[in-house]
């Protein structure tokens, strides 16, 4: 569908502006800079070089750019500019507003819901996913071949991708006096909250005693593993194919590179992040960046790896 | 359903005892210390200092500790102690016997079972699962969406969690004269003996030439990778994330932490514990304890980590 | 079934030779060399020692083993020998062609294709399997519970193991003015050419603006996170556990070790290999093999290893 580029006036609010020729330009697609054609939406990532030369190369229609491009030098005859701080940001919106998939809610012929499991009924569940004895709020995605067992809250407006498993019982077993393992029992559930994503073929295990719980607007990317009773704080990320311990707790706006391993029982604070491929032992403060195996603070690990470079010379 | 504390004494053995108010008390669910109600079954961890007062203040009913803590000094008039030498077990046995979800054996209206395979009807087969030419034991509890391939062996009393597949071709290859891979067929299968539990999400490929094999009591967890022909030995312990190379074998009672990866073909011996996110390239003999990237013993280690930390002061 | 041993002479080429009793004696299995019977074709490695003797001892009919092996000290009144220069890839080729299971083509009964997938007649798409508005080309071999999303190109002769989910959002997100999270639209597909092979459990992601594209012949084993936009080279191998991050590219022939992590947006050149657990953080050039945490070129990696070592003493 093609839409006028004077529409996009009723999604930017008073920090954007747009220029050019807003009122006889269209756009009917989104794109990368490099396979724009002529009714593409784009951006342009701030710290490129000769922004205005590119825009000018480019023949896409709406460009979002930020606001440190010489307007006056911009060729506006065909293209219309929106300018702001954050063009990513301001991208996602535009685009979202008017591509994004629309779900229709229901439930699909092969799912199967538990019918002591409480659905809204404003939700989508996908092919072969099914749900326990569980809660799925309204507005909620729930991809296909899903598996929600019993005891799992999940709120609104979350998405769950396809594969995923939430609910299993935890991993936790004591040695008996001959050496065999006994499980032990785990009694917990899981709460998802409102406007968490999570990928597909991720695992999310149940709490022992007491929940595992991902906060409000936390993404969860593809083959993470969340044991029992974790906390993950709001707006956090965690990323592909991390690995997060039983009972450890993650404060809000952290960020767990792609397969970091984080130890049980631990506690990471505020806005930290933990880098890729980071095996975390221990607690990590607000707001520091860890890295490495055994993860340690940003700092620490760049000198070490400063002097390990200097020693094989 | 709540149980007078009395009904314990039928669960505890010689070893444990029990004192207090064991007559006129009752429970009804099991927490964690912190969330304990006035009819809650806890536990307390030996190590836990002023454990007399933790439970003198605690609500909780009946509450297993070791025998350690000084039981003249605690007021028992409302509350009953079990005292043993390994309180997480003996727990995990009172909340087991009590509280364990049982399960209705039988196949779902939506598994699919081969005509062919050989399932013990006494085993519960979960929603969108599918058993190939296969063996399921009794007692055997399978999830939902799980898919087993033909040509595996699962003993009895197994439990496999949801989203996890056993039996999938193992992935050899050979370059050919012009640098395509050309595959190694596989002709062998996977034997799940008794006891194993798996976690959900967890691949298991079946042998090229020969099994695959997860002995007696063994427990693997989520998103775990166990590539053709390994042995997993008895009552080891296999974390979520970790990879275990082709015809790696692992003897008895070993202990993989999560996020660690075992090159093909080497030998793990008995009683071993691989630390997490260790990426273990070589043999490791019986009884030792290995970390890091690659992997050493953990006395060297820790020797090369306090060299290194040395060198970036 | 059985087959005389003759009938291999149809499979071999001129660069091979079977020499031998090869009209009088037959197979019916493929084995190891320790687990060989009287029918068995096995194949030895090329740097065992005393070859002439472990065939001598070996109870097979049909041996493949390198033109090393003097084969005037071998007794081959009951036996046969196929002499070539790689005998693995032979023993795949004669194996292949005798064993392998054919599939009979045709959607399960459970599988669900959405009304607009076009899939050729001459597929298998397995149990509870589900394939979105998506192609499916001609011989390619979907198993069970995997689930492709809409806009997903397989083309002929794919092979995709159980439980692997294809063509979901990938994850990208902004940090809006307040902290929280405002997902990347995803508008791209997923483009998995002719011969590829995907394990089971594994997470190939669609492009957010283009194609995710996994080329021709390249191999993607389980447990593996293919994130937006990442380019999989020819006849590439990416093992177990790997995790390849958004919009990274990977050229022809490189091999990708398991529990590998590659950062986005890197670069992995042609005929790189990449080492176990390697992390790996910058852009790669042709030829070269890297590996440790960050990734470095081996030789750089083998020195460092052996300064820390001294290091330690």
């Amino acid at each position: 569908m093609r839409y006028n580029s004077s529409e996009i006036l009723a999604v930017v609010t008073d920090s954007e502006r747009m220029v050019g020729n807003i009122s006889s330009t269209s756009f009917d697609n989104v794109a990368t800079l490099e396979e724009a054609n002529q009714f593409s939406l784009i951006w342009i990532k701030p710290n490129k070089k000769n922004k205005e030369e590119i825009i000018n190369n480019s023949i896409a229609t709406v460009i979002v750019c930020d606001d440190s491009v010489a307007v006056e030098q911009i060729n506006l005859l065909n293209k219309c500019l929106v300018i702001c701080q954050n063009p990513k940001l301001i991208f996602i919106r535009i685009a979202s507003h008017f591509f994004s998939q629309k779900f229709d809610f229901g439930i699909h012929s092969t799912a199967f819901v538990n019918k002591k499991a409480i659905v809204d009924p404003e939700t989508y569940i996908g092919p072969n996913t099914y749900i326990g004895i569980s809660k799925v709020g309204k507005g909620t995605i729930i991809h296909g071949n899903c598996f929600i067992y019993d005891n799992v809250e999940i709120g609104n407006n979350v998405v769950i991708h396809a594969g995923t498993v939430i609910g299993s019982d935890g991993f936790g077993y004591s040695r008996n006096e001959i050496g065999e393992l006994e499980k032990f029992p785990h009694f917990g559930g899981v709460i998802i909250e409102d406007f968490v994503e999570v990928g597909s073929n991720t695992s999310i295990d149940r709490g022992s005693l007491g929940n595992t719980i991902i906060k409000e607007g936390a993404k969860i990317d593809n083959l993470v593993h969340i044991a029992h009773n974790v906390i993950v704080g709001k707006s956090c990320l965690v990323i592909a194919n991390s690995m997060i311990g039983g009972s450890t707790i993650i404060d809000d706006f952290s960020w767990i590179a792609p397969s970091a391993s984080i130890l049980n029982q631990v506690k990471i604070g505020k806005n930290v992040t933990v880098g890729m491929g980071a095996v975390v032992t221990k607690s990590i403060p607000d707001g520091e960046t860890w890295t490495g195996v055994p993860a340690k603070p940003m700092q620490e690990f760049l000198e070490i790896q400063k002097k390990i470079k200097a020693l094989s010379k």
